[in-house]
């Protein structure tokens, strides 16, 4: 899949936010997973740094799950994206959920 | 939809319960708001008592759906059951989650 044209990015804006939304977004092993390693030191991570056996195809999939959601966000760099967990957005929204999630053995 | 057979019944153990499940189960705006209204008083509510706009035959397929992820638990009473959230085991699986969940506006 090529990347996403500037046009197509869309992050939703806090008050946008929608708990169901964040919990379908969430309940993905895969998509769980590349929130893990976000949230490991509250980074930004490349589309290609994420430690998941997807294809490439499916990590843009899984992406876009989650920024539309507003689980993450993003920015261009150069050629890729950057990604970082939205977890002020979240704390505010949500309080627990986040570390809640986080703390589950796996 | 009849009432289930009691041998169809199924609760996991605490250690069986798992995060995806669990998210998957509250990622429904009709499960939600059934688990906010158990949520409510922390006490138990009969099948009937669920201010849902569903029919009966769906809200048995949510029960079932909380019921077998691990986020409610139910004991029969004469002929319908008395469910309740098990709030204890998701606190000490996932704590914070269900604080966070239930603290959403809707």
């Amino acid at each position: 899949m090529s990347a996403e044209p500037a046009a197509a990015y869309r992050m939703p804006n806090q008050s946008e936010i929608r708990i169901e939304t964040v919990l379908q977004a969430l309940a993905d092993p895969v998509r769980l997973e590349m929130v893990r390693q976000l949230a490991k030191d509250d980074g930004e991570l490349t589309c290609g740094a994420f430690d998941v056996p997807v294809s490439k195809s499916t990590l843009t999939h899984h992406l876009r799950t989650l920024r539309e959601a507003g689980v993450i966000g993003g920015r261009p760099q150069g050629t890729t994206r950057l990604n970082w967990l939205r977890r002020k957005d979240l704390d505010a929204l949500f309080p627990g959920l986040l570390d809640g999630v986080l703390a589950a053995r796996h």
